[in-house]
């Protein structure tokens, strides 16, 4: 199954249906099934002591399995995220951006299913690992 | 169990320790193992159409859940989000604040777990549902 | 919305369409959006120490929401649990059942979202806590 | 970092502090920081049709994440899991045994995180996923 959205695409799809945070993300690859997204560490997602906040973290989930799913079934901007658990394991270095490593473990006619783990640049050890349920509507283009 | 942090407390130790997001949050109310805190929905919490985003919905819980672990153990800046499991039910209201119907279901030495009903202002059926756990640092004052 | 199948259809409905765990529980209450199942705690459900096991009380988790949604929509035995998450909080008491108060928070055509709290017979604080996901099939009678 | 306790080790482990399980699960292969293990499907894990059921599944995923942690800790029974997130996302193959391919993914001093894939033997696409975390008791060893 080859992907129907490349990393231009998803970038370009990335800029006019989420201007607000478009600027937040790289789409760094794109595979079958599976996609790197990297978060620009800005002032705007740390907490005090320089930690990237929980809701940033979220943010680069949902953003890097919607876009893995997208890769997939073309854009779609109605998809919704229905679920979502996310485990924080350890403080992201300081200075530097985060990167997700996603990949899809369920695409079906309802339901898209994935994980990622989230590591600082230069660090092998998660910092968050997520997996997420996204809807996908029934009249799809 | 009383608590040790009224309303009052809450809001000025939200205000001190995260200044960046505490203008996004009233603590409305606050009673041992609850706590009701609404979001003050601004167009930076939206996305296209008018739907308050996910990473909105996830700070409004997570600083519930934080705020009612630290109503009843005092003020701790320290504690962590180790989990969050969240549900996205239904499309938020347009135009309207979002409020979290807190309550803490184990406050242990080591963890703390809550949950947490997100609703539109004016709505019964929830928008969202949350569950988080807290790591409690082993030396709290 | 009234309620399509009480207490003893439910019961029913258990007892035809899974036979090997109807014996396990007890549909103690039902009502609109809400149900209230025990489980009869013998020894196939314990482990070492007398703690009543992980996979029993996801089972419980699992029929409580499962039943509560049945109550709404009428008989189904093929609606599919797609998500569940847990956090276990406490040692249920030694030697007595454990009750599952179930709410559904979302019935919508193709998902139904519920949680419950489990607490040990004669107490009050929660043993558990758990939220789940039902998949409901497109064509229902 | 070497493991304290090999496929052998485990194996022993389980059937001394797990006698009731034991005989379910078969101990694969131990890596540092990883772990198979395969669930012998019988008739008392199916429900009607010939699915493995829900608590079959949490109940391979608790124990691969709990021996993955003790193969690098040493033996604990006392570790006690605290949550657990599940997405079930294909119908098992009929009459086949579950393996479950399992990674810690943190290993502190309180807690331990893990996910795992499960998968019918011969396929490759994955029935379910799970992740979880196991409080880990302060006095060990």
């Amino acid at each position: 199954m080859d992907v129907k959205m490349d990393v231009a695409a998803l970038t370009e799809f990335l800029g006019t249906a989420f201007p607000q945070v478009a600027d937040d993300f790289v789409v760094e690859a794109i595979a079958p099934m599976q996609a790197t997204i990297r978060l620009k560490v800005s002032d705007a997602h740390l907490r005090p002591g320089g930690t990237v906040s929980g809701p940033s973290m979220f943010a680069l989930a949902d953003v890097s399995v919607y876009l893995a799913t997208l890769a997939m079934i073309g854009p779609q901007a109605l998809a919704v995220t229905t679920n979502i658990s996310m485990d924080f394991m350890r403080k992201p270095a300081s200075g530097v951006d985060l990167v997700s490593d996603t990949r899809l473990l369920k695409l079906g006619r309802q339901l898209a299913v994935g994980d990622c783990l989230i590591r600082s640049v230069g660090e092998t050890d998660p910092v968050a690992r997520a997996s997420m349920t996204y809807a996908i509507p029934p009249a799809r283009g």
